[in-house]
C-alpha cells in the first residue's frame, strides 16, 4: 500500500520538512516559470530558503542554454542565484564527455533560443568541437529523401529539443546514432512533453525527438538528465557535500523529478501542480503501484510556502 | 527449432512454389525499386508471373502517392499493372475511415512528393476533407515553442512519412493525437527506416515519425499497413477470392512483409536482399526464436527468378 503524499500547505508539515533538510534541488520549467513567465511568488520562496541557510540547486533537464545563460535567466527572473547553484543538461553533457575522455566532434540535434546556442556554447567553452546547431533545410525542396553530407570527424551525437527540426537534421542524427560508439549516442533527457503557458497545445519534449532517433536507428542512447543517476553525479560535482538524507527534490514531472528524488534516496520529494503532471496523475501512479513516481509531499505552487517561511 | 529458409535460386524449388500458389503479393520499395531506380529485371519477373496466370497484388506501406499515382509509377517502371492490383496505405486509410463511418476533417502529417499529395489526393477522391499537407514553418523564426492555430473541425490525425517536417506540424499532430477519438489517431505504417540507394545514410521511416507523436501524446495509434491484419482486409477488398493457402508474400522487411505473410497464414514468404533487411537479420531472428519474422524462402533479388520462369 503506497501512502498518498502529504499536503505541504500546512505550517507544521512545512516546518518539519524544512527542519530536516539542508539541500533544496528544484526543477525550473513548470516549477519556477512557464517559458518566459515567472510563476508569481516563486522567486521569494527560493530566495528566502537560501537566506534561511538552505543550499539551493536549480536542476533542469532543459539544455537550451549554457550554464551562464541559465544563471542570467534566473537572475533576470529575480532569483538571487550564483553559478555554483546551476545544473543544466548542456553542462552535464560536458561532464559526461570529459569523464569518458571523448575526442572528436559532437553533432548537436538541439535548439537555438533567441540568439543563444545552448549546448554549442557550453561545448565550445569546454574546448569540445561541435556542429549541427541552427537551420538545415533540404537542398532540393520537395525531395522525398535529402542527400545530406556527413562530417567524418563526428564521433558523438547528442539529441535535445530542436526548434529547427528538419528532415536533413533528422537523417544526420539517425545516421550518426547508428554509426558512433554506442557510449556517444547521447540524449539530454527523456521528458515526453514540455510545460508551457499554451495549455491547449501539446508541446513535444526532448523524449519525443529521442524516440524518433531511437526508432530509426534501432539503438538506445545514454540519457543524461533526471531521473538517471548520472545527473546526481553531476550535482555532486557542484555540491560535493550533498547528502540525500538531508535533501528535498521539488518538481512538476513524476517520471523525471519525483523519480529522480526517489531513485537517489532523497529524504523528501515535493510535487507541484504548475507544470506537466497533475495530482490526478499522482493518484494513477499510486493505483498502478509505481512507488518511485509518488512524491512524499504535494503543494499547488511553491509560492504557497511563502506564508510559512520567514524572510 | 526454426528451419532456415530455403534458397529459391533453384529451378526445382521455384517450380514447386509456383505450382502451389495463385496469388503473388509483392512489396514495392526495396523489392521492385529503390526510390526512383528500378531494380533491373524485376519488371520482367512480375510481368511473366502475371502472364503465367498468377494474380499479382502490389502491396506497399508507402502512402506518398494515391492509388492512381502508384499505378502510374508501376506502369512507368515497366510493370503492366492494372488499378485492381494496387494496394497502398493512402487507399487503406480511406477503406478504414469509411468502415468506421468517420465524419469530420483529417489532419495529415504526410508528404508532398514531386507535385503529388498522396494521402490528400486519395482522401479528396473519397470525399473526405483534409488539411496539413505541405510546408508549415514557424511564424516567429527562432521561437522555442510555436503558437499554432488548431482547426476545430479536425477529428482524425494520420501520421505518415513527411519530408516537410517542422515543429508547428509536430505540435499539431501531437495535440490532435491527444484529443481525437483514439480510433482516429492513425499511423499508415510502423516501418522504422526506408530502403534507398543512398546506403551511407539512414533514412528514417514512418515508424520514427509515429514514435515521436506516440511518445509526446502518450497514446498508441491504429496502424494500417503491414504486418497488421487490417491490411489483409484491404487486400480482400480488391481481391475477394484471395486464399492465404495459395498465396506468397515477397518483401525486404522482416517485421513488416514477412510478418504480414506469416500473421495471415500465407503458404509462402520470400525474403529479398535488395532492401532494408539482410540474410544476417534472418539468422538473428532464428537465433532469437522470432518465428513470425522468418521467411520460408529467400533469394537475392526477384530478378534471379527470371532464369526459371518462362515468358
Amino acid at each position: 500500500m503506497i501512502s498518498f503524499p502529504v499536503n505541504l500547505d500546512d505550517s507544521k508539515e512545512c516546518a518539519k520538512l524544512l527542519d530536516e533538510i539542508d539541500f533544496v534541488v528544484v526543477d525550473c520549467d513548470g516549477v519556477l516559470w512557464l517559458n518566459m513567465s515567472l510563476l508569481p511568488g516563486c522567486d521569494r520562496t527560493i530566495n528566502v530558503l537560501r537566506k534561511n541557510g538552505k543550499k539551493i540547486i536549480f536542476a533542469t533537464n532543459n539544455s537550451s542554454k549554457s550554464r551562464q545563460e541559465m544563471l542570467k535567466k534566473l537572475n533576470d527572473m529575480g532569483f538571487n542565484a550564483t553559478i555554483d547553484e546551476v545544473m543544466i543538461t548542456s553542462f552535464a553533457l560536458c561532464v559526461y564527455l570529459k569523464q569518458m575522455n571523448f575526442s572528436g566532434k559532437v553533432y548537436i540535434f538541439g535548439n537555438v533560443n533567441g540568439g543563444t546556442r545552448g549546448i554549442a556554447d557550453e561545448l565550445t567553452a569546454a574546448g569540445i568541437e561541435c556542429t549541427g546547431v541552427g537551420k538545415d533545410p533540404m537542398a532540393n525542396d520537395g525531395d522525398m529523401f535529402p542527400n545530406v553530407t556527413l562530417d567524418c570527424d563526428v564521433k558523438a551525437v547528442v539529441v535535445a529539443y530542436d526548434n529547427y527540426i528538419s528532415l536533413p537534421k533528422l537523417v544526420k542524427a539517425c545516421t550518426y546514432a547508428r554509426t558512433v560508439d554506442p557510449r556517444f549516442f547521447i540524449a539530454t533527457n527523456a521528458d515526453e512533453s514540455f510545460p508551457t503557458p499554451m495549455k491547449h497545445l501539446l508541446i513535444p519534449g526532448t523524449g519525443a525527438f529521442v524516440a524518433f532517433v531511437e526508432t530509426a536507428s534501432g539503438r538506445k542512447p545514454v540519457t543524461l538528465g533526471k531521473p538517471g543517476t548520472f545527473f546526481f553525479e553531476c550535482l555532486k560535482a557542484i555540491a560535493p557535500d550533498i547528502n540525500p538524507q538531508k535533501t528535498v527534490m521539488i518538481g512538476d514531472r513524476l517520471n523525471s523529478d519525483i523519480a529522480f528524488g526517489n531513485n537517489n534516496g532523497f529524504r523528501y520529494t515535493i510535487h507541484v501542480q504548475t507544470g506537466v503532471d497533475s495530482l490526478n496523475d499522482v493518484k494513477e501512479c499510486i493505483e498502478r503501484g509505481e512507488k518511485h513516481l509518488v512524491p512524499s509531499h504535494y503543494i499547488n505552487s511553491i509560492a504557497d510556502l511563502n506564508k510559512f517561511i520567514d524572510g
